[in-house]
């Protein structure tokens, strides 16, 4: 990607100024009690300036989540020549991982953010919502590239079932052991476990 | 399981009658316009009848999908001796095909049905939250059996991927074919498409 100009730089900026205001009146005061009205005065910008950044009050909290559908479609697009689809996939949650990005549910305040998410209906339907997407976005991109729709659309359903788990065990670990550098460590072998088992199967499992 | 006595036939059917009227009614007025109250009215039972078989207006309407959950329990938990739980899952499958089962997908009025789920965000939310049930039933019954954690979650996690991908493509197929017969024939090697590659993995797909 080339690298992004100032009007764009400072696009994302008013965009994540918003985000993070928001994020924190939803902290504050819990998502449904918060309207767009009061983000909006808080960020010091139009109601419609925020719609326009976040069509869905959702999606104000869920910020990276349309990063993570960005990122996800360039890793698997952008990948090198000769590289499957599975070692590209693992590679990229490798990297989120060590660059302790948001998306590898592997940060501090992450207690906090499931605190929010757990105490709103809309807030824990539009996660259901994200991970549709995920397999959606991968479903489009892989049947971009075969003509066995039936076979790319499995697959793709395996793939964006392993995201969902290796992110949720992250959540689930960071919860219970709130150390960063210990699940970091742990979510390495997660990350190996469940690409091994897309590439290799599960064979005779329980038998 | 043993067989059902009397009074489980007969709470069977009223609560069959009660989820086929409440079907009915959604179908002719749109699933967000009508009342539980109407629903009790109709098969001539009180609302609190209605509420005890189903604590949520949505299960009337996704009444087989508590079926799923059982029946998929069953289905892992009383395999054969030296069955694998892949292999259990496949015969599962296949068996809800061959019998014409409604959570085949492949059924008849499956137009109706998908016309009435489209029209309500609330049915649309329900089944999301459906396909994450699936997936936990899992992951406990399979933690039952294991040690390891992770892997059990991550198997889990794929098994539920494949049966909804497996129910998704069936409805997707009868939506644009129509066809039962056609789309059940199709749905064999959908089926067992979809468990070899659980089985045997996806090697480096795409590479």
């Amino acid at each position: 990607m080339d690298k992004p100009g100032l009007r764009e730089r400072k696009k994302e900026a008013t965009r994540r100024r918003i985000s993070d205001i928001a994020t924190g009146l939803f902290a504050l005061r819990g998502f449904d009690n918060v309207t767009v009205a009061e983000v909006a005065e808080a960020a010091e910008v139009s109601k419609m300036t925020v719609f326009n950044y976040f069509p869905r009050k959702e999606d104000l909290f869920w910020d990276r989540q349309t990063d993570r559908l960005t990122t996800l479609e360039a890793a698997v697009r952008e990948r090198a020549p000769g590289e499957s689809v599975p070692a590209a996939l693992r590679r990229y949650h490798h990297e989120l991982l060590t660059s302790g990005h948001p998306l590898s549910g592997v940060v501090e305040n992450i207690y906090w953010f499931m605190k929010i998410v757990r105490a709103s209906p809309a807030l824990m339907t539009r996660a259901l919502e994200f991970d549709h997407e995920i397999e959606e976005t991968l479903v489009r991109v892989l049947a971009d590239e075969v003509t066995d729709d039936v076979r790319a659309r499995l697959i793709a359903g395996q793939l964006a079932a392993a995201m969902g788990s290796i992110y949720s065990i992250a959540i689930d670990r960071m919860l219970e052991v709130g150390d960063v550098e210990q699940v970091r460590r742990e979510q390495v072998e997660v990350i190996d476990t469940a690409f091994d088992l897309l590439e290799n199967g599960m064979g005779a499992y329980g038998s």
